[in-house]
């Protein structure tokens, strides 16, 4: 029995001038990307890195909310003047930027009446009508506002926080990966595996990506597919070509 | 006697599924960033990433080529049927896509007549008029095409040939950053730091970033701008709060 492939795609949006600066390495993009695809059966397919700008953030939360089935933003959602994340998405929605009336609680219970301050208070302010994504690590919860989820930029605080998205997401059918590390160079079989990337244009799609190992130069070809059959006649493809042009296969 | 401030940005295109799917994490942009920021005085104003697919790499380059100074591609220039940066370039200037005479001549020299193949060779075509990014590591030479400049993605191999985009970029103002690290919480500063980033907006942005040291919770306070002198300012701005409050400020 044929299973019907289910495409669900994602955007991030990471919003933060230390990113964009260089000052700090992003490290949400893969781990939200794996997480989504392999969870979720969800593929990101396109991210952007914008300041901490709120025209910028409103522009460019509705072009991603049209054009793909969820967003991701990261970042600005904390208790200082550069946390805008939630009020741009309310401007971007039309919607009021108000309390949240279960995350006013919930902060005002995990930091006590009396240490409950004006910035504490403003990560319960939320576009009306989103609904929370509960924070384990550090309470102040995330949202999700129409197709839009958005997660801290921390990234200990969002890996901790990305199970609770998935009641959010309908779900896709998931892409397989398959990686052959060959002993040889690219040029040496680009010919070929362009040959074999046109047959299966529709279905698979192949990557090559050089690398170095202790020394000696490599190159990793990743197949990747929805369809787990067709990823294994790919797979059988490679291996034919590695055998006819004898080159070795790394094991890892 | 005032210097005047000149602005100049780039926007940064990473071209690559293999950055989309998390399969690997992207280094370039915090490098770039940096160097840009440090060398060259242009800042970084927007990233995006997107897969390789021609018709979506094509509206990228155009949209972002009108809208900063600058655009800096990486990733999809080597020999494989999934390097098309350098054809899908083409295509969204409308030139000819063809064999660069001086870049053909350098990677011929550098494999040898034999071993020359079709796969390499094509590492020598660019949009006509294109003019090289030389490469002191593995000879492939990135280029520039209006104000698009195109590197590889390996970041060994693009951190290598950093310093030869220079030649091509208009200076503008660096911008200078200050950090403050200190020990206490955002919520307990994020009402003056909002004050202080409201006097100085036109000149001075002000970053403010939770870390988690020795296990220790305290916040990273980032000081930005092209006016050293303003920077200044805020910084003493800065200080004045911290003795307010005693709050300790690690020395780092």
């Amino acid at each position: 029995m044929k299973k019907k492939i289910k495409k669900v795609n994602a955007a991030i949006l990471i919003i933060g001038n230390e990113i964009l600066s260089g000052r700090t390495q992003d490290k949400n993009v893969a781990f939200i990307s794996n997480w989504l695809n392999l969870k979720c059966g969800i593929s990101v397919n396109e991210v952007r890195i914008v300041p901490d700008i709120e025209k910028i953030i409103v522009d460019n939360v509705l072009i991603l909310s049209k054009k793909f089935n969820y967003v991701f933003t990261t970042g600005g959602i904390g208790p200082t003047h550069d946390d805008i994340t939630a009020k741009s998405i309310s401007k971007a929605f039309k919607m009021k930027y108000e309390y949240h009336k279960e995350a006013y609680s919930i902060l005002e219970n995990y930091y006590g009446k009396k240490k409950f301050n004006d910035g504490r208070k403003k990560m319960a302010k939320m576009p009306k009508s989103a609904k929370l994504i509960y924070n384990p690590s550090s309470a102040a919860p995330g949202f999700i506002t129409k197709n839009v989820l958005s997660l801290p930029g921390v990234p200990s605080i969002l890996n901790s926080m990305i199970e609770n998205c998935k009641r959010y997401l309908v779900k896709g059918s998931k892409t397989y990966s398959r990686t052959l590390n060959l002993y040889t160079v690219e040029s040496n079989i680009s010919k070929q595996l362009g040959l074999i990337q046109k047959k299966y244009k529709k279905n698979v799609e192949i990557g090559s990506y050089p690398f170095f190992r202790l020394g000696r130069i490599g190159v990793a070809v990743v197949m990747r597919s929805r369809s787990p059959s067709k990823l294994k006649s790919v797979n059988k493809n490679l291996l034919q070509l590695v055998k006819i042009k004898k080159i070795k296969v790394l094991k890892v």
